[in-house]
């Protein structure tokens, strides 16, 4: 008994013959678009672009899941790994009504056909990718790597969804792809919804076969079972017989699922489904005399000479018609009502579910109040504390009023980073097996942790963008792994500002700790503070960098972070102790100017002879203590210290929201005084964002110049002469007639630095009387 | 019958506790380094760094792995990833005596024991990791996840040579190890050496158990199986089991591989080794009440109180006692006789194999002549070339004369950035089933392409290491993937320059195509020329950036590129039929000096009204266009044209070997009159370099500001600003006193894009009287 009758099947065929008909319409056509009338030259497209290869297999899914969302109810988003296939996502958005309802100048009759087909890849159109544009996407998919990570994240604390996984072969060679299937011992039936994974083997890459394509099918089987899924295989290329297998398979498949919901508590191996269709299916055979479908030839555009190569454009015309438009499509254009039929209703079609639009279904955090978490400062500079455990306790109290919403990604560095107070609230994701002695791991727990910057970003990247909110912590230094993760999100971000029915969603929020002047022991593998430069390229609108001194101070820049929307937001924070300065309504003041003279800092309120600039906590306090030998040695020397948080406040307004005007920025740095800068990360970040500012030229920046090892903390700041003593040798240098007793102080200094790495290498450790220097 | 008789298993376990005593001590130690005496504070480290967890395994395999080589004259080298496993590296590299031979001052000795414990992880001494300063490292392993890919890097084009893998179940959650296990289907038992992969679960990282230890065995099985292996378990924590177990293991496994060397033509299931021993493993089993053996807590420094805590030091003496070192060093502290006879000798130490000193072994390429694949230029900008297209002939040359000592790497985009050429000569690497059909797919392929930037550059990366040169050409948007493995390979260039022992290794090169520019049909994700200011965050001393305006260009800076040392070479340069400018001796000259003037695109040879800088293909496309319009529109303008061919020129040349001088570049560049420079990249990025410039003020940089999309070439540009109608607009706008025919032009010019814009919107294609635009 067959899984499709007849006529089920007879439908199910033409909707995925409508998809495929639409999408090579979007690659091909300008005009005629129901081929009412014989192709000509200029009905054709004079520049190609697009990829048809994936697309039929795309699109035989997404009828497939069509049927099944009618047949059960299902509530299922779709995430396209292999993004090049847009042409088939938007045909699939547009045969549902999702794309007419979004872009209402584009409806359903043959005027909205044209101009369906012409804007597709055209200047001023859409994307020839699963664009941010494309109604049900989550992701762009152009960069491959991410969608099986995405979909978990989309599903973690969503129970009742499921999201279907569309993986390439091409994508399942990438790394991050390769982890991401272990993935489900993350996963918790009782609180998560599920993945469907279907690795979509059509053999081919651009240019190459792939590798899973290649190996015997049970060793694939053998592989997809280690990473804990049980495959379902569907093979072929007779479009009847895997319409059947495909129908039958997804109804095991949701039925193995239904079982798996209904016992919980048993790790489960789940379901997934290899679906081996050729590349380029239904598209020509055989173009010029080489094989094209089944190959690699399909990967893009198989006719290319359309416009001028009649034999093409024939060739063409028969592909079209092979799918018989005048059977889909009515006169007016429409889609036939019986086809319509099959797309699934309003939010449970797979273009309009809300989980795909993340600021449709976001709800606000519950907000703990941050400053019920200040550190007492009753003396500046004369206690310590560890800002980022305190962030802990805070962030504890945000996990408590908000159990499903709010996740923490960590790459087994979130006691590392000092935050473990957020374990006396929740556990460690774990569906793995659990052992007595382990600590804070179980299916319930919201921190989740895993060796990969890759799966930590792309969880949160999946969370976020179906509208809930996190954080990532990681070690400063690697979260360079995820640069290139980090640059398809922020090209998200900034495009979707501009879709008007795109809602925002809530930021992506990094905490980096153990940062570049704490890696002392672990050394120079572990150092790189260059994540701020990757960042700061991004579009102005998206990104904000922020670099709190203290704890009170990093307190109010993450309440500010986690409150916003659609940025990327990086912080960078210490975890060791270290002194505070800033009572919590300060701190508050500072953080909403996102810079300032410290005045108890420096030697004067009025016009300095030199300016003490510093951001990152490090800096800040190599900063204070030059401040401090200044003051006790040349207090006649009027020294002006300005810290700065918001790292966007250095640029021209012009350049970005949050930067300084030219005159704000005169009246903190001057226009004709030294400016020494002690900076957390590398030293040219600051010219580049500085350059254009009158004082430039007086500027003279200390930071991280890629010098470091296993060694003290004081010898990391010395190595790189960001310390006290040097920065006070940068001031004698740079302020004109100071004369005698300057001099004096400046060879103290440079004593005072020998001396210090003397110590350092005599006893293994920093001269305490530097180490527990205090402000006082 | 066991493997090991009683006197072998009592040596294989002194020798083991031997580099477990040497790690300890290192990691504890400062004095008293035979325990001769009973242990003080003053013999303790102040401060201790280092990790222990992993040691012990690591010291384990080296023991075993020492039997094997002294047995079968095996080839091997130990790739380690478990990077924090410094302590055992050093340890095994002391007591074959390799230490003390490169570095003379630590000898066989109770002083050099002294040395080398307290040198570790202390300032002034060696860092804590596999660092380059440990020989027989190929990596520092301090960022996870590349080992296993720089074993195979290491042995391919090494018949001979085993590359021993260790990798922590730590680092085996991470994207790039879990892609990195498929490279099997791109080794060739025939030409390529072999990769032992050793599985080393000791069940926990910082925090959290790791993933593989907490799945059933036989699903860890079935997933190595699916990665075509035949996995070997060996599980245990009694040492003398364990030594026999691991022993018989290893002589199976060796007989294995001899077995598919004997058959090379069969696809085989590589064996590999799944180690499961406790974390910190014959450490204390139990501090303070909390068990530590077997656990994360065992993961850095077991006993943290040593200095003060007289418990704790009691503790760590009886734990250093544990291993007898009165059994295993004399008198005069060295390794008693019958242990040193368990080391291999001379150059099968695998602290001294040759292999991981890649300088030694360095083969120089044989270069064919580049100046043979010149494209004439009979008029400059008369005809067009694709410069890659070239370059792959010329590459294939170099291919056929470097038969086993060159490769190409690539994500599936070799024959895409049209270096097709390279085929005639060989093929893609593939052991993987082929098919008819398959496009220059075999074992015996140089060319290696997989969908995973991650794969490539980890490839490369162990082949240059171990000796070999190579080529790695990716799309430019997708090389950030790899952002994060440069820098660790950039660290390792850097360090390594001042170590003496370490000979210069052959440079990572990168040639970047499919650049910002010509991504417009793959649209906004494809498009990033950020890898450039990422690169040049790192010393100084290993970078070096490349943008050819043409083909010519392209071919000397290859040639000079690859025949360098010891840097990190990016090449920046289009694959699409471009316009030619320079003949072959100009470009030599031009790529020489790194930059110039061309005086023929100027209208002047004298002093300058404004100049006009470039670098990069497109933009030296529209300055010189935008030059041709103000020559025919305002001839009295005198106009400068630079092109930029070295970025590292524009540098002060005290901050970069390369760099000009103050004079040359005020000479180039004027001191007073506007630049205006059309740039590859984001803009900032010259402003970075050139901020300490005299002219620095009046420099305008056009370049990539993260505007993109699917569209045509030419609207990419004026999308950016970057397009010839604007670079007139810019230095209309900019030169003073040019009066109403200058305003006029500037009119006409913004009318241009207007129309431009217009053409493309209308018929999806560029207005040919721009698409053809030639220089003449």
């Amino acid at each position: 008994m067959p899984t499709l009758s007849p006529d089920d099947l007879r439908l199910i065929d033409a909707y995925w013959r409508a998809a495929n008909y639409l999408s090579v319409g979007q690659i091909y056509l300008l005009d005629n678009p129901l081929l009412r009338e014989s192709l000509r030259s200029e009905h054709v497209k004079p520049r190609l672009l697009g990829h048809w290869g994936t697309t039929p297999g795309l699109n035989l899914l997404y009828a497939h899941l069509n049927r099944v969302i009618r047949e059960r109810d299902e509530n299922v988003l779709y995430v396209t790994g292999p993004g090049h296939g847009g042409p088939g996502l938007v045909a699939n958005a547009y045969l549902e009504g999702t794309y007419s309802e979004v872009y209402t100048g584009i409806g359903e009759n043959t005027d909205g056909l044209r101009s369906l087909f012409r804007q597709f890849s055209f200047p001023g159109g859409i994307p020839s990718h699963v664009a941010p544009e494309t109604p049900g996407s989550i992701h762009e998919g152009g960069e491959l790597g991410y969608a099986l990570v995405h979909a978990f994240g989309a599903v973690f604390d969503n129970p009742d969804l499921v999201a279907l996984c569309v993986i390439g072969d091409g994508e399942a060679e990438t790394g991050p792809l390769a982890a991401s299937w272990h993935s489900n011992k993350f996963l918790n039936p009782r609180r998560d919804g599920v993945v469907l994974p279907v690795l979509h083997l059509n053999g081919y890459k651009i240019a190459n076969p792939t590798l899973l394509s290649r190996i015997p099918e049970e060793e694939l089987a053998s592989l997809m079972r280690g990473y804990g899924y049980e495959p379902h295989f569907v093979t072929g290329d007779d479009p009847a017989a895997v319409h059947e297998l495909l129908a039958s398979t997804l109804d095991k498949v949701f039925d193995e699922i239904a079982a798996i919901r209904a016992d919980p508590d048993t790790r489960p191996a789940w379901p997934m489904i290899v679906l081996r269709t050729p590349k380029g299916w239904t598209g020509p055979a055989e173009v010029d005399g080489q094989q094209v479908e089944g190959t690699f030839r399909a990967h893009q555009v198989p006719l290319s000479g359309t416009r001028t190569n009649a034999g093409h454009r024939r060739q063409l015309e028969e592909w079209l018609r092979s799918y018989r438009p005048e059977e889909l499509f009515d006169d007016d254009g429409a889609l036939v009502p019986e086809l319509r039929a099959l797309a699934p209703k309003g939010d449970r079609r797979m273009s309009a579910n809300p989980h795909t639009n993340g600021g449709l279904v976001l709800r606000e955090l519950v907000m703990p109040d941050f400053r019920d978490h200040a550190v007492q400062v009753r003396e500046r500079g004369a206690d310590t504390s560890e800002a980022t455990r305190v962030l802990g306790v805070f962030l504890r109290d945000l996990m408590r009023r908000n159990p499903a919403n709010f996740r923490v990604m960590g790459p087994d560095e979130v006691a590392s980073n000092r935050l473990s107070a957020v374990f006396e609230e929740t556990d460690r994701a774990w569906s793995a097996q659990t052992l007595p002695g382990d600590d804070h791991l179980g299916p319930d727990g919201r921190v989740m942790e895993v060796l990969s910057e890759h799966l930590c970003q792309g969880w949160l990247e999946g969370y976020l963008l179906t509208g809930r909110h996190g954080l990532f912590t990681s070690y400063e230094a690697f979260i360079h792994i995820v640069d290139s993760m980090l640059n398809q999100h922020a090209k998200w971000l900034k495009t979707t500002r501009h879709i008007p029915w795109r809602a925002p969603i809530a930021s992506l929020n990094y905490l980096l700790s153990s940062h570049v002047w704490r890696q002392d022991h672990n050394g120079f593998s572990h150092q790189d503070p260059g994540f701020l430069d990757h960042v700061v390229n991004k579009k102005a609108e998206v990104v904000r960098v922020y670099l709190p001194p203290d704890t009170n101070t990093l307190l109010s820049v993450a309440d500010h972070c986690l409150r916003s929307r659609h940025y990327v937001n990086v912080i960078v924070a210490g975890k060791q102790p270290a002194l505070t300065y800033l009572t919590m309504d300060e701190a508050i003041a500072h953080c909403t100017r996102g810079l300032g003279i410290w005045e108890w800092a420096g030697t004067t309120d009025g016009e300095p002879d030199v300016v003490l600039a510093c951001a990152g906590d490090i800096p800040t306090l190599e900063t204070l203590a030059a401040a401090k030998l200044l003051r006790a040695h040349l207090p006649e020397l009027r020294v002006r210290v300005v810290n700065v948080v918001d790292l966007m406040r250095l640029q021209p307004d012009t350049e970005h929201p949050h930067g300084l005007s030219d005159g704000d920025f005169d009246a903190l740095f001057t226009t004709d005084k030294p400016v020494v800068f002690a900076f957390h990360g590398y030293p040219w970040l600051i010219h580049r964002l500085t350059y254009r500012r009158n004082n430039h030229r007086n500027l003279h920046v200390r930071g991280y110049k890629e010098e470091g090892t296993t060694t003290t903390p004081f010898d990391m700041v010395m190595l790189n002469d960001l310390d006290r003593f040097h920065l006070v040798m940068d001031v004698i240098d740079r302020v004109p007639h100071l004369g005698g007793k300057a001099a004096v102080l400046r060879q103290r200094m440079a004593d005072a630095r020998l001396a210090a790495r003397q110590y350092t290498r005599e006893h293994g450790e920093d001269d305490p009387a530097i180490a527990e220097w205090t402000w006082a």
